[in-house]
């Protein structure tokens, strides 16, 4: 069965939005094993909304709507859904009960605009909102079942999850295909030669469909299978990982779709290990991804961010003479720095990045995209350059952060570096 | 002229990513006076895009096209083109030069896969790229004028910029109207009452109209200004933005689309000051901001991120004292890792944030959204405790973060705080 997206609203018309929620739900619809035909949006205009629907209910099986069910003259889906079913639009007496039990439960008046919200096409199978004040519905249009729902992002996934997934699956019945999708997340190996590496799979493990995502600074390798055979989808899939992980070794970071520094953190906790990081062209930014992780506190004892050369030898301990002989991006102050930071917080292993994220700052001998890193363990202390090349800082900063966290993990590993 | 935006490519149709192509692009085009009615998207199929653009050439005047125009097997955007305008599909001669031209460049050979991207519509419009090695193009299917972009984001608004919105405007002749847009940035005001101060400004100023847009965790308030006397609408447009900044007053922080840490950082370069850094619960994201900006290494002279009390103390020069009769999370606290960080670094200015982003952590004096915010300044250590609600960790080191340097913001600006 087929299943079209439709977004309404000026918000993503206009460009001031870009559509997630068409993205999060064509994700979800293709891992149901529904296929996704098409995505479409309009603004905020009744008549164009009708128009949309009628069309898409004289060619798909099923469609899931998003946007324009709030409380103000900007909200008209629900009319238009009530118009291109040729219905009226009715108070739905439990629908009215749902959004005065959301304001009495927040010790809040009821504003008189937001009855309207209980307004829905007659017929409509209303599906109640628990954590805002939209009601959804469905109803059918043409020869296709619309799902209707709020755009609000949250309140979108809940009523999505709960009850109209439900609903899709029930309406696949005996047609319905079950899908799997793995996901591999790698870094260091350039998406051509991944998709090179990998390309025979599908001759390998018939049915299974090879996916490369980038995700700056990663690549996401993807494993598709889709199939009415359950058992023999999952046995095939399997094996089909194994070959791939064969394949990728330990350029796969997560098979499991966890950032690096999530995997990072785990490895740390399970050692009983912890860390200490000095930055500089990184400004901050491995200290704020080791700490996006909930739990962090555990493990990460003392983030550095040291621009200033004085900043370097007043805090860690970078000698003088390290920086004018070698300059502050340079293996030498990356080990200095690692070493310091480790001493300084008392940690096991410290981290440091020193390095050139333009637009300014390189040279001949030290262009943009210089990098260096120093990692200091309990045993050694251990430094490494790189040159890369990317267009701007933001992704120089994203990449430089990314290769010491993945440096770190392979020590953590035991993988030889 | 009404213009639609269609995206082809099974990234966008399976949700793998978010169409934020299509956004830019409406954006650029609503700037540019030039009214987007409706996005789509269908995945890598022929039939299923040589559909839609015949559906576009029946009702739109103008479409921007993107996706589908690689090398491989799976690019087949200029071959349902052409189908669906019904011509054929030929080698450009200078297309291929500028394919061939790019491989030199980089003194790698072509793959013989890319010759295919020369092929284009005969009789179409060829629009070189000179930042990749797909070429774009303009032609005219049914009543409608399309221009077929590639979909990597960085060529395509390179092509878009130089290429195709000039080929627009011209498109619009006479017809053309102008159309101004003034961004507002605000911080501190919902975006519920900043509505409520500004609803009548459509009012007072006829033909001005007003967005609010929630760019988490700031608020941007848009005026919007239609019509086709360009000096009868820059006047309104300069009355309106005074009327607007006589409202908000300090809440607004840039006029210009500046981030708050570039309007910070310029402030402390034009004041000859620079700043160091404590960060708990932020987690490292306010020196990351701070970082972000070319050249912030001028002020910028250390950030820490001090998880442990331990480094607040040995580091910081917090006293045991304090964190045990007020806790890690307290105005006391706050204010010493400012002043600490200010001396450690030899800074005119010290800012520092202890909070509590949650998940756990939480107690009952103190819940998760407890933020406690130091600022030691050449003359004084204030400290300031706030408590917030919001849903995630990402939101509450975002707004935390935000909070703090909107604090130092308005210190720099000698705005009472």
């Amino acid at each position: 069965m087929d299943c079209e997206i439709f977004s309404t609203g000026d918000e993503i018309r206009t460009g001031a939005l870009a559509d997630t929620n068409a993205a999060w739900l064509a994700g979800e619809l293709e891992e149901a094993g529904v296929r996704v035909r098409r995505h479409q949006c309009v603004g905020d205009d009744v008549e164009m909304i009708m128009g949309v629907l009628k069309e898409i209910g004289g060619r798909a099986d099923m469609a899931v709507v998003t946007g324009g069910l709030g409380p103000t003259s900007d909200d008209v889906t629900a009319e238009a859904a009530a118009k291109a079913g040729g219905v009226d639009w009715v108070l739905d007496a439990r629908a009215l009960e749902t959004v005065q039990a959301y304001f009495a439960a927040r010790k809040r008046p009821m504003p008189e605009s937001n009855q309207k919200q209980a307004l829905v096409p007659k017929g409509a199978d209303v599906l109640y909102n628990p954590v805002g004040t939209a009601p959804g519905f469905a109803m059918t249009i043409g020869k296709c079942r619309f799902f209707f729902m709020p755009g609000v992002p949250f309140e979108m996934k809940r009523m999505f999850t709960d009850q109209v997934l439900p609903r899709i699956l029930e309406l696949q019945g005996p047609d319905r295909g079950f899908n799997r999708v793995k996901t591999f997340s790698t870094f260091g190996i350039p998406e051509a030669v991944a998709g090179e590496m990998l390309v025979t799979v599908s001759q390998e493990f018939p049915g299974i469909i090879l996916g490369l995502r980038a995700r700056f600074p990663e690549i996401q390798v993807k494993l598709y299978a889709r199939g009415k055979n359950l058992e023999f989808l999952d046995r095939q899939m399997r094996e089909a990982e194994k070959w791939v992980l064969d394949r990728l070794g330990n350029k796969v970071f997560s098979v499991k779709g966890e950032s690096m520094e999530a995997v990072v953190g785990n490895l740390l906790r399970s050692k009983g290990a912890d860390l200490a990081v000095a930055e500089s062209c990184t400004g901050g930014l491995i200290s704020t991804r080791m700490t996006d992780v909930a739990g962090s506190s555990d493990y990460f004892l003392l983030g550095t961010v040291v621009y200033a050369n004085d900043a370097k030898m007043k805090l860690l301990g970078v000698r003088a003479e390290t920086l004018a002989d070698h300059g502050a991006v340079s293996d030498e102050t990356a080990g200095e720095m690692a070493d310091g930071v480790r001493r300084l917080a008392g940690a096991a292993y410290g981290l440091a990045t020193t390095g050139i994220a333009g637009p300014g700052g390189g040279s001949d001998e030290k262009p943009v995209g210089t990098l260096c890193i120093g990692l200091a363990s309990p045993q050694q202390i251990r430094t490494w350059r790189f040159l890369m090349t990317f267009t701007t800082r933001a992704m120089y900063k994203s990449m430089f952060a990314m290769k010491a966290l993945d440096l770190l993990r392979r020590e953590l590993m035991g993988i030889s570096l």
